[in-house]
């Protein structure tokens, strides 16, 4: 084990490099503190635009950002690529991956994993995509799927590798659904002659009477309308009753032949052992306190997805948005100052600064308070301010080009198969190609 | 399986989306035949720059293209992914991956992998780099054993994932071996400030009395001297022994702890079944004749790494560079026209463009026919070449983009473990990190 931390300040210790993650380590910078960050992966990731690495529209690398990179000239920040087991409130110890570590002042900021709802046939069968790994895999099976279809002779047998099922219409599933569209409409054709594009379908299914839930219903009907005139079949008052791989089932009795069900229907908190069962609400999140401190504890907090700040205007806690993770995590990071001062800490305000979501080339939809709009400016807005949210001057280069390159060419993107997506094990690289005929 | 070719067009079937398996399916563009590229990837791989993705100054994306879409606009093209597991002249059909396909010429274009001269202890515990997986894998490993030493109490124990050995001190070697003392020179001190950078050696050992065996001997001398200048330690007449995974040794005596052995010392063609034996000479290649044609047959081709056209002036056949399979490749696919015409074959004539390796920042060798120089203006002319002989003018804008980023940066490229490399299996996405305290 490595030696422990022989400083005189305070030990912060931060679980995960999201954007929560990011913003407490930020508010911390030349503070009277040590920082040590601990992450299973050695980079932050850009979820927003992971739909986009799915499509094979972005390589993973342009959305994601190497830790330590990113804090190369913080001097009280260190970095670990670690998992964490447990919590050990008593001893002020997490168990982890690389041993235990003791901390005066911990935040959790883990955010949350793929919720199936306990259906163990679809989270077998379905593909995720909260994660860069994910993203790929979903990636690779599309591209698999394409491939497998050329080799078959009859429209009955291409269906099931050409129908694709987009579960869940929030923000991800309506970007997927418009990313696989545009697919379809414009790529299909020039990649793969042997298709004909008509045979591809999009299905997005929400068990809602609408799309895009929490957002305005000019948004939703915009939204709607954008991805019917895109090709994408939108299934509403839809409930999915099983996946076994081959065949999706709704109640009511509808089913779809597919080898394509992406599951963006809803998400979960991921709760370290040893926090309280009792402080685990509904979505898997940890109650905290008006200063995202969990309740009982003096020294812990969680910020982002995986905590609930319940209060009479957020009964639910806050939604689970890359905003609510970075005002919470700069809240904390602040308020530990706050604290080790012995100053009063500072009760976290949520600023709601409004939602956006694209749906494809020219077309999206933003909220912004009171004022909404959609169509081609609100598409602007969305690259834009996603542009300018990525980390990295690289980064943002690179996505911009990529972008450009996509709307003049209509035909942007690598569609690489790097590592084949084998379900269950992850092939070696020469395994070789399962007979299909 | 798929319906057969039911085209009037004589199939010419290509085994290998490499430099030469592309230039035959280019010079078969409009011609009347129809054309069938098997690969085992959906892109072509830009070998040259697989070491820059190794150290993570490139994205694996930015050196590899679509198969797919580079043929975007050749009718007579059809691309399959599979892997050609045997040949059968009498019927001319290959065996692959995905059944069996008729051919009326054939031309093998399926390259080289590496040589580890039938040491297995080498073959499993020594990293190779090949293809854009392989590279991928080491560059998981450096980082993953940089990320160990940090957990690591003593210099001693540090050592062994300190050390780099590279074994080979060809063009692959060279440049590896530079990289990673940049690396070292540069990035260590940022990203990873627990670490103290003169623990981190790079070794580059080869068994020959110079570097870059066939390149001149002022080049030879102008790269080792630049080698040195960086840190590089240079081990010539030295032949490796064994490598067990933890300890390099060497004819003589010498060992060297350590967890990062990269092998380029040997290549060898890849030599599909069915393929008689007494056509294969040494290296694992397939003896043609002036045409590129494998002798003895009228229909089978083979170009590049995998063949060897033995004359007076190339006893050993061809030096096995891109461009050998670039001027085979085009010469096989205008000669399968005239065969087709009943005019006569144009036998294959090698321009000899000369050779150019990168050692570092403004370090270059370049050996043009009787031109020889070295330095800076070597680097701008490497730089040139390699970018405009790769393929898509996206990847060529990213790629420039990264290089004068991380030339004024000095601390370039993303570092990230997207996956990570355990030898033998290939981990989960949520496979835990093995302890190491």
């Amino acid at each position: 084990m490595e030696l422990t931390n022989t400083s005189k300040y305070p030990q912060v210790i931060i679980v995960g490099g999201g954007f929560g993650g990011l913003q407490v380590a930020k508010a911390l910078a030349n503070k009277p503190v040590d920082v040590l960050m601990l992450d299973k992966h050695n980079y932050h990731t850009f979820q927003p635009l992971l739909y986009q690495v799915a499509t094979g529209s972005l390589e993973a690398e342009s959305i994601a950002f190497s830790l330590r990179k990113n804090f190369d000239n913080q001097k009280n920040f260190r970095f670990r690529i670690a998992e964490v087991t447990g919590v050990d409130p008593e001893a002020q110890v997490v168990h982890t991956t690389i041993g235990d570590r003791h901390y005066d002042y911990l935040v959790i900021a883990t955010g949350s994993t793929t919720n199936f709802f306990g259906n163990k046939d679809i989270e077998h069968n379905a593909m995720p995509m909260k994660s860069i790994p994910e993203a790929l895999n979903l990636r690779y099976l599309i591209l698999q799927n394409l491939e497998e279809a050329v080799l078959q002779n009859t429209k009955e047998d291409r269906e099931p590798y050409l129908n694709f099922v987009l579960v869940g219409a929030g923000p991800t599933g309506v970007e997927l659904a418009g990313a696989l569209a545009e697919l379809r409409n414009h790529v299909l054709c020039k990649d793969y002659p042997e298709l004909d594009a008509r045979e591809m379908r999009v299905y997005l299914v929400d068990f809602l009477p609408k799309v895009l839930g929490p957002f305005s219903d000019e948004a939703s009907n915009a939204a709607k309308r954008f991805l019917e005139k895109m090709g994408v079949e939108v299934m509403l008052n839809m409930k999915v009753q099983n996946y076994d791989g081959t065949t999706i089932s709704f109640e009511g009795g509808k089913t779809i032949r597919t080898k394509n069900v992406i599951w963006s229907a809803g998400v979960m908190g991921v709760v370290p052992e040893g926090i309280s069962k009792e402080l685990i609400v509904k979505g898997n999140r940890i109650m905290v306190d008006n200063i995202c401190r969990v309740k009982g504890y003096s020294n812990i907090f969680a910020i982002g997805d995986v905590a609930a700040m319940i209060t009479p205007e957020t009964p639910k806690g806050h939604p689970g948005v890359a905003q609510t993770a970075i005002q919470m995590g700069d809240s904390v990071g602040k308020n530990i100052i706050h604290i080790i001062r012995g100053e009063p800490a500072e009760p976290f305000k949520y600023n709601d600064k409004g939602s956006l979501a694209t749906i494809g080339r020219n077309k999206a939809v933003a909220d912004l308070g009171k004022i909404k709009f959609q169509g081609f400016f609100a598409w602007l807005v969305w690259m834009f301010v996603h542009l300018i949210s990525l980390l990295g001057f690289r980064n943002k280069v690179v996505v911009f080009i990529n972008w450009v390159g996509s709307y003049l060419s209509n035909n942007g993107g690598t569609r690489l198969i790097i590592r084949r997506y084998v379900k269950e094990a992850v092939p070696q690289e020469n395994e070789p190609i399962p007979h299909t005929d």
